[in-house]
């Protein structure tokens, strides 16, 4: 198949994270994010989730390089992870690479070597037989841009992720007459950021979250604790410009947050007056008045700045009786219940809390139905593919497509994996390569599989009951009591009774049992399983472990 | 305190379920609910959270009655756990006793016995020294009710669940005019429901879904299965209403729905023609188009009908290309992942799914703050008890009732455990008893406490490892190798290797160590520890086990 172009979609469809997507012509691979994937509540102690490599694996020289549409972790966190493996130019904004280089000397340390190039609107870069013409368009991180590329088969657009915020507070307005004069030569496919598909209309501005802003910054009656993402540098923005307003200085919590703050400040995407900013130390012995604070953990998470503070376990802030705070985001689906249980603690502890819907202190960084209208109007592409998001919501982005007009047929609804032939006749499924998550818990990546994940499944909802047998080498005659150890199955007060019961249950089984170390195993193993059953109704994982003393 | 009327409750404050209150004067016990919470997300392997009845185990002859408020397992569930210690009449609409019947029937099988009292709006039931006035109000469940009680310091009111809706579909409307009359006499103090306390306006009439409904029966080109909860019977007689217009039959799956449906249809409160309800075979062999289905499992629950039709693995219905797939409910906060993936399942094996906020098709069973407000206005109490809700649902309960003029040091928000002396001149918490969570997991109640639940936290997170050390009995030396055995830490693959790595470290740590079993077990512990995290930086469980043999 040589000659045609193909996309491989390694990571975001049919899930939220780890985008990763390769255009492939010939024996050149252009590759475009390389994200991660926070991991769902049922996967249990897994740190990140990264996309599957192994279709590069034998077509390590064909990568010509990598392009990342803008700096969010589920576009950037599995670089480290795929830099491991192979060698290749990273292209992107200033800001990007800023965050990129960062993530890169951290992960590397003294190994850290890599070939940052920057990339702005306007431009046009060869990559292999690839030409690439970055288009901005807004998002909620600066920088943000979409892929026009031509190939050798015809010119693609993808929209990496966006909204149409004709208002933004930092970084650039949306460049539809860049996205209109690339189109005007025509489009072979479009591939866009489904996120918002089951959002009805146009996502606000980011413009219009200021008036509830104000009017907090203006009435509260002591500091204005404001909750966002780490990354979401308009919003810090935004919360300066007001500040200022207001005579308030900005202090920062959250070493995230911090470093973000201090990138961005560095390479001019924050505008930040003289004084505007000052640290945590100082602004604990301003008026209360003067202070606003921003902080990371805005979606409970246990670790981060606010959850501390609402806990009352944060190093370098106490939450006070006049306080406000505004949690400036939505939970992320998944974590509804440690938000709720954030917002629990701090009525208690402050003046005010203020949260969506409560107020209008948050929007979305995602297109909604309108504005996915609107690109896919301006591009008006032969074929589409909605890309980034859950099933459900590229199923709907398919059936927006479908009812501007688009035929049927022309519409891929393809899956991580699917290798996906693209030519002027038509587009076809040729093929499929591993596109199934890879976990990283600690420093394995890939070592934990669905087996380790069922096993800490069990573990979680039964505990577990080891049983240690000892028997004689060559007669497998019981050398001693078998000796179990349970945890996470009952509690220790009553765990003696229940442990006699046990060990009278493996007695009886093993001397009604034949002396193979299998059929111990197997009836010690039972006769646990229905003891335990039997007594308390619940099901800890069994592992009964037949043990040959030599003497 | 005697002679002093006590508020006392034992749950639904600071939580969503197992509402329990008791109303205590002199050695006189009035008990308002005994319900049920489903565990929380961290709660592992929890089935069920119940009340703490500590309290009463010393007074259980004072209990005088239980008066339920209405039939939702939050305020019913845990009446068996209370029944196997108390004995005392319960009192309830015709409804609820029916429902209670059966819970109590299934639960003490032969040992059933229970003293069922009816009652209804516009009854004064002597309950000891406590008169108690039924009011019918609105609620996702017919025969729902708030109760006035005169005690001998005065009359209060309690609202049970409830919104104000002046068309519900089945069930009665609101009875202000008997709130108001009740009231007029002057009322001590109301203990209202906060649930829906962060939401402004007014909730929605369940009548209010009919277009969307009546629209989805008209187009749809099949089947239409509808999602509710099993105990939302307004729902049914709605389906069953708009079906009839259309020529479809309804089915029901799910077995608490189908018990909720015979019991409601039974005791009148299901209006169903003749005709108008068939079996599930019957329905399988109907045209499509003449066929509507209610089932279970609107929450995303793996075990419940909807979720084992997304998946494939249902009975006997199996999703067809033209079904639509309604969800008439919105996810209670921690099932939104369940519910989402059940979404994504759904969107590929059916012609549409149809949910909130997508269309119309479900409204809240609690009152918005207008509703709340209109029954403070109507109720003007002398003092204010947020009651049923989350922390923050009681705090900004509070916040409306002090908004209405009730002065602050009029409103309590206390909590589960508290007790309140309540009395003309004040109210005032003096004392406190165990109000905490009373754990239910298979047949033991109250025997998993933190210790348990931290265990299966960190056996969910990194698995067990567990070593058998054999020493001989006198000398403590070892008299075999060290065994290990570990499961959800390493991929079996790998494991063998680690495992290796894991006997040697153990094996040179017992070397160096000193020969008294507990030095040993530390000393494997430690060596066990600091070998995996090193390896995996994992954090496993290690839990070792020193055997002393005979020989």
């Amino acid at each position: 198949m040589a000659n045609k172009l193909r996309f491989i979609p390694l990571g975001g469809l049919s899930e939220i994270g780890r985008n990763m997507t390769l255009f492939e012509y010939g024996k050149n691979i252009l590759i475009v994010d390389v994200g991660v994937m926070f991991p769902e509540a049922d996967m249990l102690g897994i740190d990140l989730v990264i996309p599957n490599f192994e279709y590069l694996r034998d077509k390590k020289d064909w990568v010509r390089g990598i392009v990342i549409t803008h700096g969010h972790e589920d576009h950037t966190g599995a670089l480290p992870y795929l830099l491991e493996e192979i060698n290749a130019p990273i292209y992107s904004t200033r800001l990007v690479l800023a965050l990129v280089e960062r993530k890169l000397r951290e992960y590397f340390g003294k190994r850290y070597r890599a070939s940052l190039n920057e990339i702005n609107g306007g431009d046009v870069i060869k990559v292999g037989p690839f030409t690439v013409h970055p288009v901005p368009l807004s998002h909620s991180i600066p920088d943000s841009m979409a892929l026009a590329i031509d190939t050798p088969v015809g010119r693609i657009i993808h929209s990496g992720d966006f909204k149409i915020d004709f208002t933004p507070i930092s970084g650039d307005a949306p460049d539809l007459t860049g996205i209109a004069s690339l189109a005007a030569e025509g489009v072979l496919a479009l591939f866009s950021d489904s996120t918002g598909a089951e959002r009805a209309g146009f996502t606000p501005s980011e413009k219009t979250i200021e008036p509830a802003f104000d009017k907090i910054m203006r009435e509260a009656p002591g500091r204005v604790i404001v909750a966002s993402f780490a990354s979401l540098l308009s919003r810090l923005q935004l919360m300066i410009d007001i500040s200022q307003r207001y005579n308030r200085k900005v202090a920062i919590a959250g070493r995230s947050m911090s470093q973000n703050f201090e990138s961005a400040r560095k390479l001019g995407y924050l505008k930040v007056p003289k004084g505007a900013h000052v640290r945590l130390e100082t602004a604990n012995k301003l008026p209360a008045t003067q202070v606003t604070m921003m902080v990371t953990g805005s979606q409970g998470q246990p670790e981060a700045a606010l959850a501390r503070m609402a806990a009352g376990t944060h190093r370098d802030i106490t939450l006070r009786k006049n306080d406000t705070v505004v949690i400036s985001s939505n939970p992320i689906p998944g974590n509804e219940e440690e938000v709720a249980r954030m917002i629990n603690q701090l009525v208690d502890r402050v003046h005010e809390v203020v949260y969506p819907p409560l107020a209008h202190v948050h929007v979305s960084g995602h297109a909604s139905q309108e504005e996915m209208k609107l690109l896919i109007s301006l591009v008006r592409p032969r074929f589409f593919v909605p890309v980034h998001g859950e099933r459900r919501h590229l199923h709907f982005h398919a059936r927006l497509a479908e009812s501007m007009g688009i035929a049927k047929d022309h519409i891929f609804e393809v899956q991580n994996g699917d290798i996906l032939e693209i030519g002027p006749a038509g587009c076809k499924v040729v093929d499929k390569t591993p596109g199934g998550y890879v976990f990283v818990d600690g420093t394995g990546v890939g070592d934990i599989g669905p087996k380790v994940l069922r096993e800490r499944e069990a573990l979680a909802k039964g505990g577990f009951v080891t049983v240690f047998i000892p028997v004689h080498k060559h007669s497998r005659q019981l050398a001693g009591s078998p000796r179990i150890v349970t945890r996470g199955v009952v509690y220790s007060e009553q765990a003696e009774e229940v442990l006699k019961g046990a060990e009278d249950a493996v007695q009886t089984a093993l001397k009604r049992s034949k002396h193979t170390k299998s059929a111990l195993e197997n009836n010690a193993k039972d006769a646990l399983s229905r003891y335990f059953y039997k007594t308390t109704r619940r099901q800890p994982l069994v592992v009964p472990v037949v043990v040959e003393m030599e003497h």
